[in-house]
């Protein structure tokens, strides 16, 4: 299963992401839990689809952060959200990008140049893909409340899931998901 | 579930493709087969990594054009290989380009360029793409074998999961996943 | 996997019915939706419990009738509803009775004769079979909601689904799942 | 979920047989084993496609037996085979015989006649149904063999599952089978 | 896969018990249901939760008994609580006891000692593993409640899963999910 | 979902470890892999059949060694073997430990004992559930591979799950397995 040609290697591995379960699905119960392949494409396509509303955003650029940002995880696992108040500061952060770079190291001076635009956000095009993360998130949350799921409800009580947005796209599909929750909650709720 | 905003209302859409599942893999008896969400994501990574090594391709067209290349499938389904024999001549290319337009309505002209530029491999970044659909379904068999799979040789034997490529380190890995293919069948069946 | 004797080879085929996810739950989030499989059993059952309250039906010809209806989509999948306005008129229809006559080819004179009185709906047996297989839809989207399902509403808004049937015993049962449906939506959704 | 007319709550009761799984596969490890309504499906398909080559079978009669045979699992669930040696003699055949008795009540008649015909296998077609489950088995465990099942070797060595039958078709198919499973296992294992 | 010595047999066969699903939730629509595996597991959690709390209790049985009351399911399946009616007096639990008798041959004397302890109730720790065993129960419903499960409301009308309890911490925690059931269902439905 | 009694709401808790997938078989391609609350079942099991062949050994507090060893997976997941290499030393153990006590909160003292005894391998008994924890990870290994699995060889080249054990029982099955193993690859592997 592990062929000489380092690249191929790599992709093998790289298909075990579509049995990495998002985990904060997982532990509250959705069956068939989105996989993080299947995130890191949401997220991508979130961001295709925004960028081009964006002034002075690199969609390329944009589109290669959403992809590869948790690739790291076909080695350590999805951790859930609670994962991160027992790990001492940055711990988790440290592996997730040692595993980054030693996953990607067939493809040399590529892979160190994303880690460092991802883990300092100092490119608009990083901050864009940390907002499409979260917001893609909450997509999925409506989309699987939508389809029935009873155990989800905190996630839109976290504000660190709906954090202002520089970008005004994004602050406008934060809003409608927003009014499309209180609308799921009946009219009872308060003012939409 | 249908929230007035047409472009939210589309990502929630879209997130069905993650239980849309590769109909020749679940036909063969893979267990948890990769759904159509993950199989974009994987095209789009085998594009990002062999991009760079083709001159002339421009790697954020490409990614789009991966990322997008079966999202339609969304509203028609994936079709089995052998469900090509049965429709009229181009009769499910057309379905399928229908159905790409009429969802990605909301995203207006950017949507109609892409569906021209796949549908006529006119450019050198769509006939990457297509390459590396190919590609990837037999990085994904050769995956699927490797974790035990039993019904899926006939795929190493349909000449076309391996046209000719006019791409040099598309070719190679096509090789090298030949050689993979002959190793694992062990010594007897013939020169590796 | 292929032995030669044709019977055998069908029937083994035949095996993977199990493995085709009937897309319309799928795509609306419905985890371990039903497989083509067993909604051609539940028709057949369906059938089975309501032909002899019908003058004139030949029970032994209507339960091949369901048993059969679907075969074909063992090389064509299953596709959703969505997907008929995207393909020419009849496309799917031909492909579908085109697969199911190569497919059947092993029984030879008996496959055409069932195929086409599937397609003309000439015998009361066939337009029983065809009242069934929509009747039976909303008897699995009744189940799944009661299950909790929460994505299938707009089943009972498709007028396509509740056709005026002729044969009264259908159409007492589908009184029934009308009157169930507002009963679940509770005393302030209208008259029961 | 239980509406006061009594078919229609037969009927969405019977649905729950797409989550009653054969227990014999799921305890050997076959994922996303077969349902008992996937397995009466089968059974009923293979009587189909025999009875015409067998004199004297009144093909409307056979499916019938054919489609019921296990309905009574979705009150009892499907005991594995080795369930049997710890039950008092005949104890899960009269639990058996008096959930589908009880489960059928709304039909009437028709259910304690088939209920007979089935346990005293009497007629023809009863015995084709009691030969046919057993063959549906064995096709069902090559199937899961060619993709890739490890632990079902031996349901080939139980020669309770190749009975000799009285009719010569299903013969045909068990000696097709075992040639198959010959085959499979390689030229060392003996003449084809 | 059958190892010669006879404790490695024992052991791997019990792997199957996470392929043996419980029936009850399965019936009633719920994906991916709890294994008996599983539910052992939990019944042992909750027995050492409460077991310091009940005076006399000796812990470490407590935990043997709820380790091993639901080993005989991996030959004779779990059986959903339909099917007691069906059985004859006592057939079920007799059938149950042989398979455990057999199962746990390899251990000798120490599993007669524990299957009569089980089956008489004697000792207050088997009376304790009894009462946990329906409060587990209970537990999961209202678990699989709180993720969107719609179909099992009649376990909480059953009252055999409320049975009084001789120990006053059990009692408690089943006052609890009274509770916890009655806030569920709105403020209408009753005195909280 | 939170019901106000802090030991019903820990217990509630738990049983998502039914939905926390053991990470190394997922990423090895097992489908349905176990989960965290069956692996910890099994080791419990294996603690329980083997005490007793070990002097000195508490059984009723190896037992709750066994079952509480990953309570605090609920909280961080199940982090696969290769994220041991990424994390700072002993990040992950000083985040399950603290997982474990803020989870066990609510029953005080008892959690400290356990997660010192557990951290510290003083008594025998937790070095006896440490064992166990190896040797249930290759049956498990074994099992999967007995039903198919092909992605699980380099488990058995790791020498650390195999380590030296001063229990001479887990030894013995130690040597059984690798026994088992050899078989399993045929006689031309080497000396049976």
């Amino acid at each position: 299963m592990k062929p000489n040609e380092s690249l191929l290697g790599l992709l093998i591995e790289l298909q075990a992401l579509d049995r990495v379960p998002r985990m904060g699905y997982a532990l509250r119960g959705v069956a068939e839990p989105e996989s993080v392949a299947e995130h890191s494409f949401h997220v991508a396509i979130l961001v295709w689809s925004l960028a081009p509303r964006i002034p002075g955003i690199d969609l390329g650029r944009a589109l290669e952060l959403a992809l590869v940002h948790d690739l790291g995880e076909v080695r350590i696992g999805d951790l859930p959200m609670t994962a991160g108040r027992y790990f001492d500061d940055g711990a988790k952060h440290r592996a997730e990008e040692r595993a980054f770079l030693e996953l990607l190291a067939p493809l040399g001076e590529r892979a160190s140049s994303l880690a460092a635009e991802l883990a300092e956000h100092a490119s608009p095009e990083a901050r864009l893909v940390k907002a499409c993360d979260k917001l893609q998130l909450m997509i999925k949350v409506a989309t699987y409340q939508g389809w029935g799921a009873g155990g989800l409800d905190e996630f839109w009580e976290n504000g660190g899931n709906f954090p202002d947005s520089e970008f005004e796209p994004v602050q406008q599909l934060y809003d409608a998901l927003r009014r499309w929750n209180l609308d799921r909650q009946g009219p009872a709720e308060g003012p939409a």
